[in-house]
């Protein structure tokens, strides 16, 4: 599948590569065609499948966008992708609105009446948005099977066949996560983002950002 | 152990009814005296250990409070408990802050950058605040061997020795709680408030409350 992962830090970086092992045309999008991580990633990676381009350029040539760019600049930077390039399109988005103006752990630009998530499906209200992703480090989304048992990973959007294909073929497939929970619409995103509230300081008590949670019901 | 539980709710009548059957002396506190659910609750318990007072008169007489009113109600509450009734006192915080004004789920009357925790340790600064249990709902808090695994519950505080005997005495001992993660200083209530949000989600997408989560590290 052509695919463009827009956003050069280590979320965006991870997903590529991985997306790149799997078999996938994947051009990494950024502000400038010549972004030096972009540069650096496709040296790594050494694949003629791997492409870098402008946010618009990736975008406008994938049948798949996933959202990797810090969430304070994911909206501008979607703008910059172009409305028309996402129409229609499954949007996966991993962005979580980190604010690190008053330091860490960080705070969250948008929370508790609104989301990010919600955010960007009402900015381009053609994109089927699937919030996904958002609540593990990067590592953990790509190699869930590192970490024992059926932990969990949470898919909320308002367009039921893009959570289905997200859910069954990113997630389950690609991925090989054990647990996927959907949540609801897109406003459940809310929940998703405000957890890292608590997930940056169970990673501060823990010591390390491999983990997740797992959900316990009665047996 | 002399212990007052302030807040006549599903969160509070649980917990002071595990508390008598412990053994304890417990007074459930509320605005008055003559509450028809603190009534309800002494005809239900049917011990002669159990009592019900004023939020003062409650205070007054214990040893330990647990603050188990609406967040949204709980400095006011508390104040009505009055400051010198609690001072020196561990002070367990068991409330959200959960606005239903905008019907359900509820949104946070305070979260991101301070929390109920941390206001109520400002406004009462000799209690001995401990945030915990907050992210369960009543039954799993005081029968977590009810659900199967080293499922978790978290602890804040600004007091080391209040958060050593929370974790140790009311979580371990009294409670059988196969986790306790301490999380920090009381601003890391904010990680469990908010995570509220999810949580809220979680029900509504699993159909029970009669849920909590498990950490997974790498093993």
């Amino acid at each position: 599948m052509k695919i463009a992962v827009l956003g050069t830090g280590m979320v965006g970086t991870t997903i590529a590569t991985k997306l790149i092992e799997l078999g996938h045309e994947v051009t990494l999008g950024s502000r400038k065609a010549d972004n030096d991580k972009a540069k650096a990633w496709l040296e790594q990676v050494d694949s003629d499948r791997a492409s870098a381009a402008t946010f618009a350029d990736a975008a406008a040539s994938a049948e798949l966008v996933f959202n990797c760019t810090a969430g304070a600049k994911s909206l501008e930077a979607l703008r910059m992708a172009g409305a028309e390039n996402l129409a229609d399109k499954i949007l996966v988005d991993l962005a979580n609105p980190l604010d690190f103006s008053n330091g860490t752990p960080p705070t969250l630009s948008v929370c508790n009446e609104t989301s990010l998530g919600e955010q960007i499906q009402a900015a381009f209200p053609e994109a089927r948005v699937v919030k996904t992703l958002n609540t593990i480090s990067a590592e953990v989304m790509v190699e869930p099977r590192e970490l024992p048992g059926e932990h969990v990973v949470f898919v909320s959007g308002d367009d039921a066949d893009a959570k289905r294909w997200v859910e069954q073929t990113l997630l389950r497939d690609w991925l090989d996560w054990p647990e996927v929970v959907d949540l609801g619409d897109i406003s459940t995103a809310r929940g998703t983002e405000m957890y890292l509230a608590l997930w940056v300081r169970m990673w501060g008590a823990l010591g390390t950002p491999a983990f997740n949670i797992s959900i316990v019901r009665r047996g």
